[in-house]
């Protein structure tokens, strides 16, 4: 890792916070004594509790964010060699917020007596079945199918960590989980499997669909990922949506829309350039060239995908015919000269400053590898017009929890059966539109993830780009055209 | 269906509420002339509301339970026909609790600011993961594998309904879930496939296993459900019980248990008739005959079953092997003559009290098939000591309520990887048990599905019989031999 990164990803976050429990002798300067010497090492104090006291020493919880692993070892041992101090123990607050799972499955119907039993499941539940079994689309309305997503993995590319397998998936799937409750009051349920072959993933998926409204493909190797994405398009009758690939692309394509209005370019006039063609980088490219964008050079591990590659799989076939329309076959600093746009979804520290400084004038750079991005971003702004990340601790984060929630709320909310471009369009548009025009500028082009305007707005939009024939509905509401339960007397 | 059926099946219940809205005339007999009509339909007024009234009318809403949907319009249609009463609407209470779905998936964590999010997902999930990627089983402490269960049916065998397919199946398998919660304070959550091919079943669940602590079959058709458990057991390192198999069988070995001690009689002096070989009546009959059982006639479509019968499939070849020492060759009606014990498990309206009448005396008899037994209960009483049935408007309900929630709380508590027989003895131990010898009478042989003691010392018995390193750990608590946080840092 070099210097550039080491310097970004030392900053102490919440992500690694411990809180240490010492005792200390009772002197007046005890707990500065403490306070001073995790500073000291690095540590930020985030607060200090004491547990117990008597006339010699005192017990203090001692939390503090630190910049990893290690680092915390480092500030427990500076603690460790202060006079007068005994470490007792040290708990990771990340870990204790993982124990036992990060959702849970509440009943929405309370099961107090023989009454409510008897409603809820046998015998009263048996009509209810019979009502689907006989008219199928009932489940829509009757069975959680109605907010319910499925966001399936097989633990083949989860977050930079790579194949760590579904088991070490699940944090994240339970957090993503978690995220769409949050954030788009949808129910959704992951489903992390222990298989990496593209038949069994698709035959899977296929088989557990009629309990879900839709299906969100999370964290799946490219090329494997398009072969599952699109297979299952075709076989099922819910919406079938690869955040890696459609929730990345609606936000790039949000951010750049805003970016474009800051420094008064078009999209039929830039040149924009990719590092990183797998899921995310294609899907953008395809996004972004539907959008009327002027030109786009992809790159990866060879350097420009160019018409001249030969024996190409997965999207490459497809990238060489549409991009790249000057045939440029060097790397990717080279097609960085004079471009207007860089979209990084690959690697840290591909570029330096130098490099963006050969853009075009009002150049934008989204560096959005995770948690260490293609370029630093404190570099890139010294260069560039507008400089976003995926980083939470830089202006400009571009995080797909601004579209995924919102996306679903509104697929599940008009009983979507497919998941639409028009709708990725719609979704972007709406992302975008809700930084207002007062508020826009090159550290403001788009909007907190904690903005709760973001996912509403979404939501209402895709709804509207569904054209369904629940166009009506509200969000919490049933759609108005559903038959009445008179009917099933 | 039968004149005696008819009879047991025409009473009101809960299942059947409707909620009536009707406008009528404001005079001082108007509510009564309602209650009066509903009453002489046959229906039961649960609840009468005033909604709107002015000086010449009143509007109501009136609760009533009626037998079934059939009644429920003649109930409407009596009200239709009186004089200056309009009917509005007729709400169906149990499709209205059964709208949008029963269960829906709560955070554990909050998210309300960058530092929660930061711990629950990005950057500081990825230590968790990692973690467990080093050390798979970590995810049975930070995951919801924890305590989560996986409902599976294939909608072959839904409750009397039969194959209805699995979205059908889904509001069964969402109340089942619920209960899970309710009772035993288990997160389950429903995978209905959309495949009746046992490959295909087994190997879904193989690959879904990751993210559950266990793994409850329901309603997958015989013989095709043996073979699932069957193998299913070898391949995975978490229990697998199939509720229809083992949650019968332990609930029908707690009733006996406590019968046996009413009526007098030893296990390996009794004579028992079991009606129904499929899934449940054969785990019954294995678990009967290794506590000791003294001898055992199944019979089915084609009689007794007998070692003279050839050509066997399934658990048949099994059971003709081990039961019906005698050679017995005749019907149901015949085997019972002289039995001690009729447990059915098969279909309506089988039996009469004359059959009942033929039994050994102090006869024992769990008509068990649902809604309507294999015998009137009524008429059963007059002739045997004993009478239960699945019916929550008679004495003795056997309802498998009693024993999943408590056997995959103790299962998951104690890290179980199988699920046992011993488990499966000591938690209709427990049941048994759980009726007080002071209370113990020949209309009270188990508790009350709503009796609160029942879950938690199913899950005590469990967890003993499971004698897994972590016998120490409590109910709520982590097991006390798992490696703390602090080994983290």
């Amino acid at each position: 890792m070099g210097d550039v990164t080491t310097a970004t990803h030392r900053l102490p976050s919440a992500g690694f916070s411990i809180t240490i429990r010492v005792s200390v002798r009772a002197d007046a300067s005890a707990i500065g004594r403490l306070t001073t010497a995790v500073g000291e090492a690095g540590g930020v104090v985030t607060a200090v509790d004491v547990v117990d006291s008597d006339s010699t020493a005192v017990v203090v919880d001692l939390t503090c964010d630190t910049a990893d692993s290690a680092h915390a070892e480092q500030v427990v041992a500076c603690l460790e060699k202060l006079d007068g101090v005994d470490v007792r123990k040290v708990s990771d607050r990340t870990f204790l917020l993982h124990l036992g799972g990060k959702i849970e499955v509440t009943p929405k119907v309370a099961l107090r007596n023989r009454d409510e039993l008897s409603r809820a499941y046998t015998p009263g539940v048996a009509r209810v079945c019979l009502a689907i079994a006989e008219n199928p689309d009932d489940a829509r309305r009757l069975t959680i199918k109605r907010n319910t997503v499925a966001v399936v993995t097989d633990g083949s590319a989860v977050l930079g960590l790579g194949n760590i397998g579904p088991a070490a998936a699940m944090p994240v799937m339970e957090g993503k989980a978690a995220l769409f409750k949050r954030f788009g009051g949808v129910d959704a349920w992951p489903v992390a499997l222990d298989t990496q072959d593209t038949e069994e993933i698709i035959s899977i998926v296929r088989a557990i669909a009629p309990a879900y409204g839709g299906i969100n493909l999370e964290d799946i190797a490219a090329p494997r990922c398009f072969e599952i994405e699109e297979r299952l398009r075709e076989m099922l009758d819910i919406p079938v949506f690869h955040d890696d690939q459609h929730g990345t692309a609606i936000c790039v394509l949000a951010a750049l829309t805003n970016a474009l209005r800051v420094v008064g370019k078009s999209m039929g006039d830039i040149r924009v350039v990719v590092s990183g063609a797998g899921a995310a980088g294609t899907a953008i490219i395809k996004l972004l060239l539907r959008q009327g964008v002027g030109d786009v050079i992809a790159t990866d591990r060879p350097g420009a995908l160019h018409r001249g590659m030969t024996g190409l799989t997965g999207a490459w076939p497809w990238l060489v015919e549409n991009t790249n329309k000057a045939g440029y076959t060097g790397d990717l600093k080279g097609a960085l000269r004079g471009a207007d746009v860089f979209i990084g979804v690959s690697a840290p520290n591909l570029l330096t400053g130098d490099d963006i400084a050969t853009m075009a004038p009002d150049s934008i750079v989204f560096a959005l590898a995770n948690p260490d991005p293609e370029v630093d971003p404190r570099e890139a702004r010294e260069h560039a017009a507008i400089v976003a990340t995926g980083r939470s601790d830089q202006p400009n984060q571009i995080n797909n929890v601004l579209a995924f929630p919102g996306v679903f709320r509104g697929m599940l909310d008009a009983q979507a059966r497919e998941f639409t471009e028009a709708m990725a369009v719609a979704a972007a548009q709406a992302i975008a539109d809700s930084v207002g025009e007062d508020k826009l500028n090159p550290s403001v082009i788009v909007p907190s993830v904690f903005d709760a305007r973001v996912a509403p707005a979404v939501a209402a939009a895709v709804r509207a780009a569904a054209k369904g024939p629940h166009l009506d509905s509200t969000v919490d509401g049933e759609p108005s055209s559903a038959p009445s339960p008179v009917e099933r007397v």
